[in-house]
């Protein structure tokens, strides 16, 4: 028996309409799931801890959730900004993809990873070419990813990828061993004919897991919607039966009233991303709206060619900077509203958050240390204010995942993060030349 | 004399035109002004270095400008989010800053220069109460500073706030042993009758120092000015010969083409505040446009009421992406327009170009090193691509104004955090009771 505790910190769990900051409370995790957390006064103690870990003077949080990215596109990152979609995806992103071998994709993810545990992430959604070479870097570097293979039918070899993604989501799915959530990821309507979304539909529903794609993400994605389908993207995706399974559509940006209504009803997980959106100007996401209908709404990074970090913090603080401006209304996502996109509402948009998102019994022990040592989180009015607006991701100090430290102090454990720039820095050079 | 030479680090000098990385090159400084900058070859030191600095892994640029701030207000931080703006004003600042002690100012001035030190800000521009107060905290840990008091013309104390603010202005514009840039503030037209700011026209002219004022934020203020001038904010401003003398105008939301036009030609320093436009709802600036009419744009944090830290590098990202969002244009404000509004742009908005802004010999050695050892700057692509779109605050790791180290190794040389952490509590306890 493995037992982690943490004293000393204040707490916020995140549990459903709780972000209240806790004195005098300690968290307890047992073989990696949560034992107990509360008040330090009612606390048993399940035996000697084999860790025990000092959060004086610091915040302990859940892990935050990145509920869209691709992670191993840390390897282009910088190599093409501020340029318009269709030429950066055509002469920029696909033709280096086509190029793109194991080693760098599997040395993409583990820098990726390394980013979001130094950021805070404990889990992340992630759509990419090769899935089982993105989930060993995650494997080897212990945080929870929810893994799918890209599936585009425009691709010649797309029924063997089909195939692959299948193998590779019924092997995971039967494993509980490993912080692996497997998905299946047609990559979007526009790219991905209704026969084979049908049958997807299908593997979904009896492998059992659920379904990453992207949906209105532009106003081109409607455009093309509205000629192939006659719909509107949520609309035509429901008619094709899509949300009869468990799903989560990355962006939802272009939304009307009737597609909220659907999300809503249907209880489509979205992942909102709305640096991606700004940067590659397509537009800002009705999250207020989204949020009031109670949909499942996360945040997530996108991949780092349209970013470009992994900072889950800035998304968290942009969805709620432009959700002001775009309503015209100050009072829009307030900080606690941003605070829960980046945790337990990216849970529930990935369909995990029996297993993690907040702190409570049962759930798995993903949790991060934020130092609060730092003048920008000076005066103490509130934390929930201060992680929203103020927060850097270099103010987590600690990150845990399924009760294993993966960062202390703000040092890697399981990853050399030397190595990592070297064979990323190969990988670069090769794909680029 | 004393000698300060960096060897080892990239280099972007910021010099107009030019965001180059350049690599073996060096920076000399003596007596606080850069004699030297370029490469190692040419390079004649000017005798033997007091302070020799290894920028080995680094990048040496010039340190960060934030053109528009209240520095004091670091004590509201985390107290009043998510507000509408006059709600906000009336309930929960002015009632506060009516109490607020020189003990108060002192030492949330001071925590505002600590936070602004570790995020590479060399130089601020601020607008407040008791402004030798402010200075004095600028003074106390070395930082460049335009500091101002602030005239409301609204105040039973207006006039005497102004001879206070001139003798001020008058005292430090004939100072030149220290890094204060004075100016003369009054607060905006909607607050400053039109005879307040002809006196302060003439004064501004007299004494020799430019105007710090908050133009065109809100919709509301437009409107304002339309009863009162029948003018637009700028257009009305320009009537009054506001524009005769320096001016930096803050914010700067709602321009039409004349307001941009007049902006170019009578060269009013613009601070683009996105940040806090944004927390606010108060509007996104027309920054692409101010950019292409070649005014003087810079980036401002404003006070931590609204934004609510002082990371300069979150708005230059910020007014990066907006301006993509908002103009539906992802080539809109690449990140070496991003970068240059963070540096040289400010220095000009400010109108203390020729001091500071850019690493070029005669100016004054105001320069950062960032630390490129962390996952979210690889691979090396691109480093202004990087400290556009995904450095933090915390990649500084060395500060120097006026060739004086003021951080090193990320930590504070001149600032005793704790003390200034335990001050700032007492502050916000007594003033927020």
């Amino acid at each position: 028996m493995a037992i982690l505790r943490i004293e000393g910190a204040q707490i916020i769990t995140m549990a459903e309409g709780d972000a209240r900051v806790r004195e005098g409370w300690v968290l307890e995790a047992v073989d990696g799931a949560i034992a107990y957390v509360g008040p330090v006064a009612d606390f048993e103690q399940s035996g000697e801890p084999d860790e025990l870990i000092d959060g004086s003077g610091c915040l302990l949080m859940p892990g935050l959730i990145n509920a869209h990215t691709h992670a191993a596109m840390t390897l282009f990152r910088g190599n093409a900004d501020d340029m318009p979609l269709q030429p950066w995806l055509e002469e920029k992103i696909w033709p280096v993809e086509a190029k793109m071998t194991e080693d760098d994709v599997y040395w993409g993810s583990l820098l990726g990873c390394a980013e979001m545990i130094r950021a805070g992430v404990t889990c992340f959604n992630d759509m990419y070419h090769l899935p089982r070479v993105g989930a060993r870097a995650a494997m080897d570097c212990g945080i929870r990813m929810c893994p799918s293979g890209v599936l585009l039918g425009i691709l010649p070899n797309a029924d063997d990828m089909f195939e692959e993604a299948k193998a590779f989501a019924r092997e995971f799915a039967a494993r509980d061993d490993v912080c692996i959530h497997p998905m299946l990821a047609p990559h979007a309507p526009y790219t991905c004919p209704r026969e084979l979304l049908e049958r997807v539909i299908t593997a979904a529903d009896e492998i059992g897991v659920p379904i990453h794609i992207h949906l209105a993400e532009t106003v081109d994605n409607v455009s093309v919607s509205m000629e192939t389908y006659g719909k509107r993207p949520i609309q035509a995706m429901d008619e094709v039966g899509l949300f009869d399974v468990n799903v989560l559509g990355a962006h939802c940006v272009h939304l009307d009233d009737r597609d909220i209504q659907i999300i809503a009803e249907k209880q489509v997980g979205v992942a909102h991303c709305p640096g991606s959106n700004l940067k590659l100007a397509s537009g800002i996401a009705r999250t207020r709206d989204l949020l009031a209908a109670n949909a499942r709404v996360g945040l997530g990074t996108d991949g780092c060619g349209s970013n470009n970090n992994l900072d889950l913090l800035e998304e968290a603080r942009l969805a709620a900077l432009i959700a002001k401006v775009d309503s015209g209304d100050p009072t829009a996502v307030p900080a606690e509203a941003a605070l829960r996109m980046a945790t337990l509402g990216g849970a529930q948009a990935c369909f995990i958050d029996d297993c993690t998102g907040s702190l409570e019994p049962g759930k798995r022990c993903d949790c991060i240390l934020v130092d609060l040592d730092a003048p920008h989180l000076h005066p103490r009015h509130s934390l929930v204010s201060h992680m929203a607006y103020s927060a850097q991701a270099s103010d987590v100090c600690m990150t845990i995942v399924d009760g294993e430290v993966l960062m202390r102090d703000r040092e890697l454990i399981t990853i050399d993060l030397q190595e990592a720039y070297a064979k990323v820095a190969e990988s670069a050079e090769r794909l680029f030349a």
